[in-house]
């Protein structure tokens, strides 16, 4: 198949600052790019050759869409899955494919997927309702504390709550959920796996999430994570095993937690390009982006590895301020050394909305570290 | 000046691939681009937000979409340069300013001032017309051999000859020339310099154009150029002079001989993102891309300092193809380390015409060169 400077289509569902990263590889590369979105003011709208507005959730969008184009892949999971499961069953490729979405999209399969491929997780229970969880602690059935989670539509910490004790659980939406054992970790780690359909397979290195000490908000993802070899390379080990047993194609980001006696238990995957993997752009020698449209084309995969160390701090609406955005004092961090801003090109702020990042690349992590909270301490992303 | 975001509007002249390669940091950034270009196939159409079909040339054209936008540059040199001087008068920021541009646009005007201001360089004289080149060679007023070089309108070699016997003139077209002495050289080396209009400069690091060792072609680019350091400092002290005797604001490319004494001349300046420098965009912290816009908008600059050693390979086409166009082997050569293709989106190739670059990056200059000569061994511009 030649994709280069032909007439060759790829379609992409979702048109947020993942696919807009996504279609800058598309470039380089000359790809024919279409892009649905229910947003007129989509970020990846000034990147792709083609935008279509529409619902990703309606099966009729999706389906017509993916029809005009030669491979399908999405960068948000939120999309019309029947939709998929047709297309793909009438012969156009679609990355990663909507078996593994099935498998990925609720997280209550998702973990008993884990569980049935031996892959380590934290002990969970299901429920058909946060009323049915309920009855069950009221029974003592559960021991409290645990993390609660709705099983579809969470995204962001939106969906997950520590519940310690039964009346927590009165504030919550009446939905299918699960019950998940508290783990006490010593990290939070990433591990971003890509996998072509001839089974070609890497591992990007470990990244370790590094949390505010109060705010419960991941405020550095950091590359390479600061953590033994040993655990490194079990974690890498682990993500590889998850990718394979659900045959996935594209980006997988496996997220886990480095527990107390360096045990790795896997929290959650998401199919796509992820947050924990946008310091490749500037790191790595290929970033995530080339390497998922590389995976969802069949192409020989990119190198992994990274130059230089890299961290990225996410650029998130201030509280209380909610209008046309004003980036306070980009000027000055763009005067230090390995720092680039990723502005997504949202018109608006609102408080905690993803406006953009901040990769600070250095030969020394440490170093990278010292800057990268200089410019946590320094931008403000205000109306 | 609040640039992210907001509706400040960049215009460019020239919609080619630099600025193609331009465009992806305006879209880091969310800044708002016009293009101007003759062509309704130009490579940036995609990666702008308002192109605009007209000729570079005409004074009404790129005086009117100057006045549509808030800063003006080009990534062409040849475009009308009364429109851009009146612009700048009636308070249009445009960079590189039309006064150095004068200087540069024509060859026998920027010899004169290299001479004016002890900018190293081969002795040289200028004529009215290749005739009166002629005559002056009749009348032994000039030595053979010599470079014949047309003081406008050329490019990539074209409008340069050396002259070895009178008659040689004769095939040459009848323009206002340059015959410049021929220097015997080591290397031919590039530098390039980054201004803003505060005066903040910086250079990248000295880049080696390989030639083969047959065709009078350069066949890699490499960075860092294999050179001893006495010369690469002397050689980035002349290109920092060069630019700050223009006052030159924008990315400024210094070409330069090595001689075979290890003198440094300037050969010739471009004053815009140069092919020399796209091996920046996988292996320096911050690219000449990104740099150049940095610079025009009187941003602070980035660090010009490599991750990696590069080497940029260009990709033009074969010899005996003309049509549509294809990439032989390309999926063969993504599966070596570090190797990333630059496909500039035009549909059609011809002999020799610039179709892209592939650049390779390694820790190991010596490693990257190895992989540079397997690349241009295997990869081909067909139809």
């Amino acid at each position: 198949m030649n994709y280069f400077s032909s007439d060759f289509k790829l379609g992409i569902l979702g048109g947020g600052q993942l696919g807009k990263m996504l279609l800058f590889d598309t470039r380089k590369f000359d790809i024919q790019t279409y892009v649905l979105d229910p947003s007129e003011e989509a970020p990846s709208k000034i990147a792709c050759n083609h935008f279509v507005q529409g619902d990703l959730m309606d099966f009729d969008t999706v389906y017509s869409f993916g029809k005009k184009v030669d491979v399908l892949t999405f960068e948000i999971e939120l999309v019309n899955l029947d939709a998929l499961v047709k297309l793909e069953e009438e012969g156009v490729p679609v990355y990663p494919s909507p078996k593994t979405l099935k498998l990925i999209q609720n997280k209550g399969i998702q973990k008993d997927f884990f569980s049935q491929h031996n892959i380590p997780t934290a002990a969970y229970n299901r429920f058909d309702t946060t009323t049915s969880l309920k009855t069950a602690v009221e029974n003592n059935k559960l021991s409290l504390p645990f993390v609660w989670k709705c099983t579809e539509f969470g995204y962001d910490g939106n969906g997950v709550k520590v519940v310690r004790k039964a009346t927590d659980l009165d504030a919550l939406p009446n939905v299918e959920c699960i019950a998940e054992a508290m783990i006490p970790f010593k990290n939070e780690l990433a591990v971003i796996v890509c996998r072509n359909p001839s089974g070609e397979i890497k591992t990007y290195p470990v990244v370790e999430m590094e949390f505010h000490p109060e705010a419960n908000q991941v405020e550095y993802v950091i590359c390479p994570a600061r953590i033994d070899d040993a655990v490194a390379k079990k974690a890498r080990a682990i993500a590889l095993n998850v990718s394979q047993q659900f045959h996935h194609v594209g980006l997988l980001a496996v997220e886990m937690f480095q527990t107390e006696d360096d045990e790795i238990l896997v929290n959650e995957v998401a199919p796509r390009p992820h947050n924990s993997g946008h310091y490749s752009i500037e790191a790595s020698y290929t970033s995530q982006f080339e390497n998922h449209l590389r995976a969802i084309l069949d192409l020989p995969l990119g190198n992994t590895d990274s130059k230089v160390a890299g961290i990225m701090v996410n650029l998130v609406g201030s509280e209380g301020h909610s209008g046309p955005v004003v980036y306070e004092n980009i000027e000055k961090i763009l005067g230090w050394n390995g720092v680039t801003p990723h502005i997504y090109g949202k018109k608006q702020t609102r408080p905690f909305r993803k406006m953009g990042h901040v990769t600070i690349v250095n030969e020394d992590v440490n170093e990278a570290r010292k800057i990268a909270e200089q410019v946590k301490n320094t931008i403000k992303v205000i109306s």
